[in-house]
């Protein structure tokens, strides 16, 4: 299949947008595989995702970015990105002690079900060494004091780390740190969570002993991106499964690795297809 | 709000369709509300659901659909319908004695959940009468013999009844006699059943004590659109339910209750919103 | 089917409870349909539900009780409650101005699905009265004033009418008014609620708006008993339903109305069949 | 924690049963951590699970059966089985050329979710040695011929290997080859298969391309054990995710591949546990 160029877009909704720039691509004879829009009648702001095959497209992909940037984006006060199929995304995962979505996202990455590559494995422990290692994967330890005394300089190493292994975004796999506000400045709405709770129910720590003290019939998970504030950055996928009076906590903790895992996966796989938008705090995410 | 027109269509794929069709609709000042598209790669086949205010439209109501034949839809070898907000379609529901779904559809009915009208409800039993009669809805009744030789009859004082109440389609809510193939060439893709089970498992009779025999650990429903071949209609929604091994058969038919009214109301609010497209057997549902 | 007595206790775990009290009901000639037994490790507590005919019981039905406190209860620190299932409890409405649990409340009475009896609808609206008309069910408004300055008066009135039509629990069908303290103590575990949302995520008002802000994946409803603690009481049931970036404030209570309606039937149908056991803000459901 | 007995049961109902059977062992000083029982009123048969703590218990282990057997399973024509919680059970896998149900269950195993061992790893091809080396675990390998020439003398092999590693159950981790009679007969109930449909839809092969073809709206998953009738066995455990019309075939065999790694390893852990009875096709699940 031939390569493919993506843009997601973003601007104050008017008449013609879709006409004019799907015009735009056809007149250039490219082909489009895939479109999909969405306006948002509260705010009035309309929203794009578009894909069309590079072959026979008549403006050079370095070119791209900027035609568009001069014939649209002004125009329409539009904000946009674009991406290429065969230029994948850099995933690095971070990690604390639990196994279950670090095996979860490499078993996927191995048996080739994700466009993307893993250069790279970051924990604050030793424990996950041998997982990285039997996939092969570079593991980096920095291991951060109990008075968070060295976070500073142990986030500094890890960014430089990122830069030099070109890192274009991280997936936090049950990474039980909190992240501080100069990384998550360096990857904007490229940090994905799994935090273990149907949010914004039990934020905070021990939330499957949260749950099991109020008593709730479902508990569930939430992949979202990090910001600034706690817990409350932009949701990108939930599911849940249903609970009864016999689970205690520790089957609470174990129901709800199986549901940290696909909920982390399914918005992995989103991201990687360039299919998730953000806007106010909320995700916009296309089929 | 403005009433809309909507289009639904589908046609080979070619470039620059889109771009095309939503030009138009912008040229003649139709401000579009919403658009929905796929492109089935597999056939090659274009399907797009448009929705725009008629409020300023230069095309006169009862000219656009000679337009769109005339400019688009021979050119593109395009099959294509058109609704208007304004002119509700006019619901028949047909039931034989089991309350639960018709209970469901006429609630939403009066709490004006669905820009629909309801004309007559049409039975082989006398049963419900006494629904019809709580909602001030005609009620009528034509029993079918047991040797169903008074079959064809019945169906055709039926269809009389239906054009004269000028009735677009019909709702088999738990109607317990098999659709003629008359009845179902008047009301092509537009005869709504719901069938007790998780099509195409347990076709046919007793769906419920199949799945019991079975040992099924879940159950479901499925609302398809009648074709002359029973129960292998086009698919319009699914749903499901879990069980256990201490369900009978009889507590299967009450869950199954529950999914029968969920899984008939889905589909016919997508039927009223005018948001499915039926190709090849199968449906495609826009958002 | 013959009747019978359903048991309903919790103590304290020891050793030997089952034995010896299902020893009890058979020694006495009780043939035991249903045992379900939970024991609570953490706090070392025991919960039982037992079910047996009473045709032949050697018991009389009136003793039973008596003979459970004698020999059992005491001995154990027992609490418990039995009931016959030919003494169907008698349901009271409580509705304000939304029809849809309401319909789908009465059209399960009228199908005979529950074991149940209502003698009356309890309403601050007139609203509604026609559905109450339409069943044949008394339908009473006190209407509160906005100050509330009548509402000790109202709900004086209204406790009048429970005890005078021998009321024995109250589902308030999305009934917009604080229950007070005081009509609480008189129905103790005895108000079932519907909160519009997966509590404990957003409690309070305008639930559907709060969870279109905050952008979750999905929502959810919850059925409850009402104690003093506004939606914090015993959580009974809850289901969630996926939304989208496409739905708004108005798609998600409409999409909210069905949850609201199965996921309060499902906990009226569990409290009707006395499998629902309260304890430290908590419930035990049996199957 | 102490060492428990694991006592699985079923015989025709009769009065009494529940009381004797958990007299004898708390008479015998037993503690009963968990009892889970069923009766199947259509077929008037009786289940139950029991598990007791070992320690202080007055029968040696290696009598319990015995007893049982003398005093309870003649006089109620009784079948059951006894398994002790620090006996696990020996599991093989075997499995063909995809990954996900293989890493799944590896990571769990090593992540310690299960009481389990596992020996070996078997398959007619050589493509998963390399996961099979990741985790240490042997790796078995007997290439079958297009003519299925040799499959009695493979079979044989294999029944060896599971013999001499004393193996109680094998997983078939889509294991893409009929399983023979003799060895379905050597493990009764004791292979477990995921077959990738919500059977008894889409029997056979290429179930998702069915499933496409009939144009669902729900795909799911089925584990069972293993019978002579192909996928007719008693089923253990399914479920099921949601699908639009933009699914194609390989979109769903994705998809699919996240229900079958959650519904094998559901079925597993309730096998681990020994909480599946088997009877008359069907699997009664204790909690």
């Amino acid at each position: 299949m031939s390569s493919t160029a993506i843009l997601l877009l973003h601007c104050p909704d008017t008449q013609g947008i879709i006409s004019e720039i799907t015009r735009f691509i056809t007149d250039n004879h490219g082909n489009i595989i895939d479109l999909d829009q969405y306006v948002d009648h509260i705010d009035n702001m309309f929203f794009m995702r578009l894909e069309w095959q590079l072959d026979g497209f008549l403006i050079a992909r370095e070119k791209i970015a900027d035609v568009i940037e001069t014939l649209y984006a002004q125009r329409y006060q539009m904000t946009f990105d674009l991406y290429f199929s065969d230029e994948p995304p850099r995933m690095a995962i971070f990690v604390s002690k639990m196994s279950h979505c670090l095996y979860d996202l490499l078993a996927r990455y191995r048996a080739g079900e994700w466009n993307v590559e893993i250069p790279c494995i970051v924990s604050n422990h030793e424990d996950l060494r041998f997982i990285a290692e039997q996939f092969d994967i570079p593991y980096y330890v920095w291991s951060i004091n109990k008075d968070h005394s060295n976070k500073a300089e142990v986030e500094k190493a890890e960014l430089e780390l990122l830069r030099e292994m070109r890192v274009s975004f991280i997936v936090l796999a049950r990474y039980m740190q909190i992240i501080s506000d100069e990384l998550i400045s360096a990857y904007p709405h490229n940090i994905i969570n799994i935090h273990h709770s149907f949010l914004p129910a039990f934020i905070g720590a021990k939330p499957y002993h949260q749950a099991f003290e109020r008593g709730v019939k479902i508990i569930g998970a939430t992949s979202h991106y990090i910001t600034a504030d706690l817990d409350a950055g932009p949701i990108i996928e939930q599911d849940v499964v249903r609970i009864t009076h016999r689970d205690t906590p520790e089957s609470l903790v174990l129901k709800g690795r199986d549901l940290e895992k696909i909920v982390l996966s399914r918005a992995v796989t989103k991201h990687i297809e360039r299919k998730i938008l953000t806007y106010h705090n909320k995700t916009i995410i296309f089929n």
